[in-house]
């Protein structure tokens, strides 16, 4: 399998290295170990002696430096070998490092070729930045399945109603849907007028109301989705009060890191909101979507997805163009 | 490897769907779905359903229909669509479906050719059909091996004296026997005469007399196998006093449905005789066959049987026509 | 991947054998059973009866046979069929048995081409027969990680300042280190002057005193290595005070029966003494290197050791000289 090289992959959120911690973590099957230098920016390393290859993981990190509990060999933030107790040291006696960058409250990864890893290319969540940390709350969600499964199961809503039925679902089935391509993403809205709100819109419409809902699903590659949901009162006009982050990045061919990442535009101060919307959040991406997506991995039973011959149905058009662009960008970066 | 398909394999015993319920068992490395519609017929489904392979039993089964939990699809008895609530129904939209049969108190699935799915080829086990509930019991034992080791087991009863020497064996290893095939089936009989009759006789012979006993074992293709027991003191005539069927029946490569009933025609109303018979099976070939046919496996180390070059003796002749007819016949079901 | 075969393996320690027990161990990913026979020689066969492949160590070992509990048969010392209860005994019925003696208080097995079995080709260990059994200790220590790699760590004992800093180290990485090759064994020999002594080294000098310590290790193929140990106050001549063999042995391409065994020329008949060193070795090998290893087994992720394109440090001289060798021998015997 190829993944997508030369694009920034989110490895984790920043507060997953506070107070010195580092993490490693698998990112398109490549072991990475995380962790701050004194300059406070992120390194990112092969996880890996370059030795004897044992994990550096295991060995000490202070400072700048990440030390082998092999044979005591040292390396910095940028893979250079700094200690060799053994005899010189050359540069051929180098880690793999990666450019890492942080951006909405997010460490990026690039995997591809290092020269082409400009950090303007991260995609731009800057509404993430745009709210107090009391409006908004961040999960992470390591599912055993294929990532491209996870990203159609957000390009297609319509199973809202049946996964979700209870907590973020009702509206989807009967929904007008649109797709389109934009500047390289792939967009899918859906209009739901006057329709019984989902439970867990509480926060936005009183659930003895009807309500206006509109949801606009923006992907990009490789697996970057951004929702922005507009659930106001019938008749009011579109109101984006939550825009929310689902980034689906590959840990191995079968197994995949889902960072969520949800704001909104109204009450953001307050803590009870926050915590209403996270538990139904849990709910729905943990305790409903996992299971499924868990269920749906076993019945593939290992076949590939388009070797199974899979129906088409209309609300999938955004999904499997999504599948389609991913094939482009994967196979024009092998050429 | 490659499984006979144009066949009849019993895929569970009909109390299995009793009060409303339903199993999905794997069969040929397939996972099927298995239920009563309303009209008491068994479907057959491929526990996949076509859209994005959730297993259907995932779902629920109502009636006549079963709904996939993701996307809220329904397929018939027959695997068609019947629910789509995402847009009109198409004749693509079908799980694939396989026909089934009930007969002799088991449930049949034809995983070839359905055209060809004739239920006058299931097995003819009408001897299981003759005798009252109380004069038989059943058994499913599933056993992590290939299904033909399954079979070789029973065609070679000599293993009795060693495997079970103190509840069925004794008497094998000095019977004459012979071989022959008949009709496309293969026959292998023991005759002991004069012999101190095994444990598990007692009903049939008391344990301070000699007895005559004749066993005729007759296989069809795949894993059919039907034993007639005549057990009878000495110098009475031959009585086929006791009936057992045991079907080997493949779940993978490596795991093996194995089916198990037994009848007899004697004290057709005792429970006590019922028990006791049943206790004897479950010590035979839950608790002695089992456990030495996963050290045979554990002891073939993932290596082919022929590859092996195992020492043929006479009492293998018949289980090694099993083996070659079988794999004749599904040679010729693959030209 | 290819073993050397041509070559005596150590299966096990004698003393594995006493009281009529018998083991089975897998070798070069082949299961042999040892046991021995009326005379007290080892007999080594095939774990896998001939006929339907159960192991032979799941049936019962009297004197010189041991019986197939699934069929009967029964198999001598030499792997000759000696009982058939079911026909003629012929000579394909034998199951595969390999030459094998013990020197050393071990047991040594050959997996090659059989008349080339000359037992004065087992290594030459007589320095364990030159002591008594107070002034030595034995261990097997079951090692999840290719043999080879096992091999580096004791051909590059520079590790020990870092993996054994508290038990073993401490002196290594400032000693002089060299290798050689010699009669198509390869020598490394690390010598340490005045030097402040490992904590396990308090048996030879004062821990408040300094030492010279001189280590020599000797390989042979295909993984037997022997320390010489010179642990004396500083000043005073070198004396062989300890010596020990490390013996890598390839269970399967992943997993290593690593037995090792130290004898000392000082306090011969001192059980403390022969207590502390074994509880250092424990420390050591069990509890520092075992895990060291493991994480490098996970560290390499599956890939092979010279596609990882490891970093080569002077240290490792000696254990690349063994890997180069290795590869000869066994090309040289695969042609």
């Amino acid at each position: 399998m190829t993944w997508l090289k030369n694009v920034w992959y989110q490895a984790g959120w920043s507060d997953e290295l506070e107070g010195g911690k580092s993490f490693t973590r698998r990112l398109l099957n490549e072991p990475i170990l995380f962790f701050r230098g004194e300059s406070g920016d992120v390194a990112a390393l092969l996880d890996r002696c370059p030795h004897r290859f044992v994990p550096l993981s295991a060995g000490a990190i202070e400072g700048d430096k990440v030390t082998c509990p092999y044979h005591g060999l040292a390396f910095g933030t940028k893979g250079n070998c700094v200690v060799n107790p053994h005899g010189p040291i050359t540069s051929s006696m180098s880690v793999r490092s990666f450019p890492a960058v942080e951006r909405h409250g997010a460490i990026w990864i690039w995997m591809g070729d290092a020269d082409a890893a400009d950090p303007a290319k991260v995609p731009d969540l800057s509404y993430i930045d745009a709210v107090p940390d009391t409006a908004m709350f961040r999960m992470y969600i390591p599912t055993p399945t294929n990532y491209q499964l996870l990203i159609d199961n957000i390009m297609d809503l319509s199973h809202a109603d049946y996964v979700h039925a209870t907590s973020l679902g009702g509206m989807m089935t009967d929904a007008k849907v649109r797709s389109r391509e934009e500047d390289g993403k792939i967009v899918i809205d859906w209009t739901a007028d006057a329709c019984v709100p989902a439970p867990a819109f509480a926060p936005m419409v009183p659930l003895d109301q009807r309500a206006d809902v509109w949801i606009e699903v923006t992907w990009q590659a490789p697996g970057v989705m951004v929702l922005v949901n507009s659930v106001v009162p019938v008749g009011q006009p579109r109101n984006p009060n939550v825009q929310a982050l689902h980034n689906m990045v590959p840990e191995t061919e079968t197994s995949t890191h889902y960072f969520m990442c949800a704001t909104r535009s109204f009450a953001m101060d307050s803590e009870d909101i926050t915590a209403a919307m996270k538990a139904s959040a849990e709910q729905a991406f943990l305790r409903e979507d996992k299971p499924m997506l868990q269920e749906q991995f076993r019945g593939m039973d290992g076949k590939d997805f388009w070797e199974l011959k899979p129906v088409l149905l209309p609300v999938d058009a955004a999904a499997v163009r999504v599948r389609r662009k991913l094939d482009m960008l994967i196979a024009a970066e092998r050429d």
